[in-house]
């Protein structure tokens, strides 16, 4: 037999593991021996799908719902989509401009496939969710990351993309809320961003996944499903990307969707035919639900409580000397600087997983700017292990 | 506001869409006038998902089975497939090995990935299914299509490959039984291909999505889960691509999975989280069901159902004329040659379409090598409607 062992492509050299990744694996160690650990690293909201989405997946399946829909989607679905934007933001998209993808990341393979030649360049903000960069470099584009002109900016300033300019730059990825930061990019300073795009004949895409989960200054303004505007009011040919794994609560689902401009409907359509077939159907089914108001009232809730655990968290870590130049205004992360404690966030996580039983991912998985003075939390865990952490954290630092 | 709109990118062009669809939107159209149309395009099987599995997944939701499972799957279901080889195939797969991925269009996106530079080329046969020759298109490949050397010949020749090898030439991929033929390439022959691609450090990647719908002469001889041996023997570094979506008729649950020589599973793990995070959680909980026995006998119930109508479309389509090459031996489908007839294989399946009510599919989608004298029917329909498919298409010819 030949000893012939196919290698992986160059590309692979580019793509990082997540280092969140052995952090979950070294705490699941942990916990199997006996010690208790408090799970902050993980992006995933602790709250179950709720029950009626869950009873709608059901009775799709009981229905017999299990053969592939249309490539986009479920029409009924990408209508309903659609009557979001029209109810909730006002903005006009035709269902036909809807592609529904397996999750975020379905869209986000899609776009980049869709939009990217070799040797393009996209920017985005240094931190930011590490796949974005890597959907760019599989389709062998260039990630160009931009670090904040001053720590707590929620996007590049106009000047930065001015200078960060040249021909081979194609798009701007943005997101609003964000990860790792949790910040929210103000309406007009989208605006003035989509502006600079079109001008420079940028694409802008926006990923939208943690919309929903926004918290205003007075609870009482806040309004359901979210209070910021959607980036697709900005320019018709601005793309965007959201999914139903955050705010509606549908991780495992893999339910998602990209909004593409009317003249790049048609490549999207035969471009997932090819990608992925079609999202999964019983969770297609059971999203159609996901909008209703019975529904809304439960999300609502978990938001109340997410903003709960925000405002506890971003104070505890304060009040321990981290820095939080990023206002967690959306999302479920506090992003915190460790200055006055240590120079490396990947050793920082360590001890604290080691020695102190709370698992947080270091700012190294999100950028290269400042990432070693920097560790994510999600505050995707209830209140009383939130307070569990927090005493912990502080005998880590005393 | 500015006119910027974005464009393709140019890997778009390389892309077609499929006949098939144009096929299937028209056919629809028409029952929507009250037309009765025989869809014998499609290549979903017509039965719904088994019982068993449904219930399964009822299960997996009600539990809350909703989150995320690890980018490489369910444990527990790498293992369950691991036991497959070892138990009915007799080969031993670590399950490190295995990754389930969002239905056999996951595995194979994420296998180009993997295996492929920009530049490098991939021989396939003349016809194969058209996504194939995209996946490689997509990552900047360039997939070369070998046409059979004589009509009926399942793969390509040693003597073809040897011809079309250049230092280019990185891949080998082949599907075993294939889509649109049929055909099965028998076992020693299997070997040899993998024998020439490992001695010419090129990967072998066979598609074994239909693996289990294979129709030995004699139905006595049929063994239950299929007759024919995996790739994975032959070599413990060819790639292997299956799904629960053809036999074990899962189609719209989205899950598959692929299998990876050891030394490419920690970069096609951190590849997989990046392309899909995971495959749908509920669908692996539920294909956890599918090798059981109970399954497996309503899947050989429905298997017996295909052969029958494979005789009866083969003897059909002989009589009428249709030139019948490749040997139906496995999956739904047989390629038939209408050079009696026709040449121009689209306008013959629209005029079947408009004038005779039944739906099948132009060769032109699978290749280039004479597809214009080829048309697929896929028996993915009861008796009753094939009987009534003869008798229209009996009508059309005479």
């Amino acid at each position: 037999m030949s000893d012939f062992r196919p290698e992986a492509a160059d590309r692979n050299r580019l793509i990082n593991p997540f280092r969140v990744m052995d952090v979950l694996e070294r705490a699941r160690q942990l916990e199997q021996s006996g010690v208790d650990i408090v799970h902050l690293e993980v992006g995933e909201p602790d709250f179950a799908t709720a029950p009626q989405i869950v009873a709608a997946g059901v009775r799709a399946l009981q229905q017999g719902h299990t053969a592939y829909t249309p490539a986009a989607g479920l029409p009924a679905l990408r209508e309903r989509i659609a009557r979001f934007y029209a109810d909730h933001h006002g903005v006009d998209v035709d269902p036909s401009r809807i592609l529904v993808t397996p999750g975020a990341s379905g869209a986000l393979v899609l776009a980049a496939n869709l939009l990217l030649n070799a040797g393009d360049t996209v920017l985005m903000p240094d931190p930011s969710y590490p796949c974005n960069r890597n959907y760019v470099h599989l389709v062998g584009g260039k990630a160009v990351l931009i670090p904040p002109a001053s720590p707590g900016q929620p996007a590049p300033s106009l000047a930065q993309l001015d200078l960060a300019y040249n021909p081979s730059v194609k798009g701007l990825w943005l997101a609003s809320p964000a990860n790792p930061t949790g910040a929210v990019i103000p309406p007009t300073e989208v605006q003035a961003l989509s502006d600079w795009a079109a001008k420079h004949s940028v694409h802008l895409l926006m990923d939208e996944i943690y919309q929903g989960l926004d918290y205003p200054d007075s609870p009482a303004d806040s309004c359901a499903l979210g209070n910021l505007p959607t980036a697709l009011r900005c320019h018709p040919n601005n793309l965007l990307v959201n999914s139903f794994s955050k705010y509606f609560g549908m991780t495992g689902w893999r339910v998602g969707w990209l909004v593409v401009p009317q003249s790049l409907a048609a490549p999207a359509n035969v471009l997932a035919q090819n990608l992925f077939i079609a999202a999964p159907t019983p969770a297609q089914h059971a999203a159609l639900r996901a909008f209703d108001d019975d529904v809304i009232e439960v999300l609502e809730q978990r938001r109340a409580a997410f903003r709960q655990r925000r405002d506890f968290l971003c104070d505890a870590l304060r009040s321990m000397g981290f820095s939080l130049p990023w206002q967690a205004d959306g999302a479920f992360y506090c992003y915190a600087g460790i200055e006055r404690f240590a120079d490396d966030s990947e050793a920082f996580c360590r001890m604290l997983l080691e020695e102190h039983g709370v698992a947080v991912t270091p700012g190294t998985d999100f950028g290269a700017h400042n990432a070693n003075t920097y560790v994510r939390f999600a505050f995707t865990n209830a209140m009383p292990r939130l307070e569990l952490a927090a005493e912990r954290l502080q005998r880590a630092l005393s």
